[in-house]
């Protein structure tokens, strides 16, 4: 699995004209070696040179994980706390001697390590591999695929747990613990991309919404904004409930982002841009009137990541391909009164795009 | 409360003679804004001029959250998805107009910052922030602690709901998957530290062993490491448990490492270096014989953040403050045969040290 990954990468390499990439402890890393490395103040890089083997700096504690893990062959240079990693950074620039260009994951590389491969290196010419990375990971792969489903239907059983226990007086936060709860009992990986949002009433006209206190009241909107992960895939779902009888402006909102929702994910197919796809989302409520009260795009990639590309917003005109995956999640915000957001997650078939979701859609009214 | 730290913050940029503190969403944001930004595709910046209000540069869907939230004047410039937030850090840098020099927190922001920093202001002077971030955030105050100690007892409930659970036959992954319900369910905020380390067996040599399906044997000794985190200060415990009896080679590990963790908490008060405290719980298992096999430094900061300053490691000659809070964690790791690590969290008092963690040290076993 690995080494043909690391086989792609090379060959995207030499497409792009570009030396050597160089991932830091994250997804790209997972990508490329199967193996995961924490994100702390110890940097692990692996650099990628087109006609070479790897080369790997990362601290003395991950030598073992490295070595007994990584399914092709490399060049591993680790440091200690006390001496820290200058010095093997140098080592690995000799072990790369003759490269005079890296392409950085500029969204990921921190400066710490930028810093650190300038000093080895003397210099070196930087390019951007953001989009190097996400020409590898955009398509996912069967495997790939099946994680999202799994995780997909963690997140799923997960709400369908919770909503027996949501009832009026509850607060968000309690709300939030126990679908966290229930998504771990579910089978998520115990790192998950986000913790839950819980956003009621009046709090729904904030898309981010902190967690707060505030206790549920009949009449109320509430939006649940959720996560799983499967083997390191993640699902991230977004739906929003009634807490008895709700006003017929909000009814009304709710019915226009469920058409928005449905227009979103019928436009996507292989060969329209994810602008498109934006565009027949935000259509839809504005035909409604609330045009304005949109305030965000219609989705974001989906993958290792919870946020990745192919970011689908009104100005990306990359054409989606079979096996991108993404949400597809458009909402309206009304200050003061409320908001609505129903979020699915999609893979692109040969002719369309399939939700790997299937929570209903209707707007589900609990007991006030 | 941020208003007084963001006063401790231009003291500290004028006692170091730099212009403009740069923060990213993350720890030091949050502790100068008492608000959370999610770290994501979407800089959120702070500047922090030693002279002027703050700049802040986000996306469009936080500028209700700063408005609203913020304890002191600024000046906020946002951006869409659909622009890109290049032109808002146009803005930004006019509004800061005069500052040539820029102190960034090199452990945290990204390239992808930086780039737009360096495009806005003109190939600004890049300085070293972490040092001045460091100074803020390391000694506690009486709200930051009493946040620590909650995080602390936290945890301690729910590794005591969870090991009346574990027992053989139980895989690590389903003992985790326990430690981490039952951590949400004594109140952990739903943003945890990192997810719980169970390392059982021959497993338990690989200081940060990912966790597997591999079931627990009688005999075994068996590593929890688990965090918790109230209103955003977190916990990061380590106990090892004895799963029925235990060879005597593992036992009198064992006992080197409750030996080492004594002394190394034992050596801390107020200006002695973190060296020394590394170097008092080391000396422990050298004497023991186990030297070669305490692999990493005896501890870190905490408190915001799961790793922060100072770090315990045999090079740092900073000195200890009352206030400073950090874990006390020795191990020791023996390939193939299994491991020992117990961890406390402490702060510096007035003439020592207190562990803020109160969880037996002696060796419990579980029936087996």
């Amino acid at each position: 699995m690995s080494l043909a990954r690391l086989n792609k990468l090379t060959a995207a390499l030499s497409a792009a004209g570009l030396e050597c990439a160089v991932a830091i402890a994250g997804p790209n890393l997972v990508y490329l070696t199967g193996l995961s490395f924490h994100l702390s103040e110890r940097p692990s890089v692996g650099f990628f040179p087109a006609g070479a083997d790897p080369v790997f700096v990362v601290g003395r504690l991950e030598e073992s994980k490295l070595r007994e893990g990584l399914p092709y062959p490399a060049r591993l240079f680790t440091y200690t706390d006390a001496d820290g990693p200058a010095g093997a950074f140098a080592q690995a620039a000799q072990a790369l001697a003759g490269v005079r260009r890296l392409a950085v994951e500029a969204r990921r590389m921190r400066v710490m390590e930028l810093r650190l491969i300038e000093a080895a290196f003397g210099r070196p010419g930087v390019d951007e591999a953001e989009a190097l990375f996400a020409g590898l990971r955009m398509c996912k792969d069967a495997d790939e695929l099946a994680k999202m489903r799994a995780a997909v239907q963690i997140a799923e059983h997960a709400v369908l747990n919770t909503l027996p226990h949501v009832r009026a007086g509850m607060t968000e936060r309690e709300v939030a613990s126990e679908l966290l709860v229930q998504t771990l009992r579910a089978g998520s990986d115990a790192d998950l991309p986000f913790a839950p949002i819980v956003a009621s009433g009046p709090n729904g006209a904030l898309p981010h919404a902190n967690i707060t206190d505030r206790r549920l009241q009949a009449g109320d909107l509430v939006t649940l904004d959720w996560g799983a992960a499967k083997d390191g895939y993640v699902a991230d779902l977004t739906r929003t409930y009634a807490l008895g009888a709700v006003d017929p402006e909000l009814r009304r909102i709710y019915e226009l982002v469920q058409a928005a929702n449905a227009a979103g994910r019928a436009a996507a197919r292989p060969g329209v841009t994810c602008a498109s796809v934006d565009a027949a989302a935000r259509q839809a409520i504005a035909a409604g009137g609330y045009g304005e009260y949109f305030v965000h795009r219609v989705g974001h990639g989906l993958g290792l990541e919870g946020h990745e590309d192919p970011s689908m917003h009104g100005q990306n005109q990359t054409r989606l391909e079979p096996g991108m995956t993404f949400t597809v999640e458009p909402g309206i915000y009304v200050p003061g009164r409320g908001g609505v957001r129903i979020e699915d997650d999609v893979v692109v078939t040969a002719d369309g795009a399939e939700s790997l979701s299937s929570l209903p859609r209707d707007l589900q009214t609990l007991p006030g």
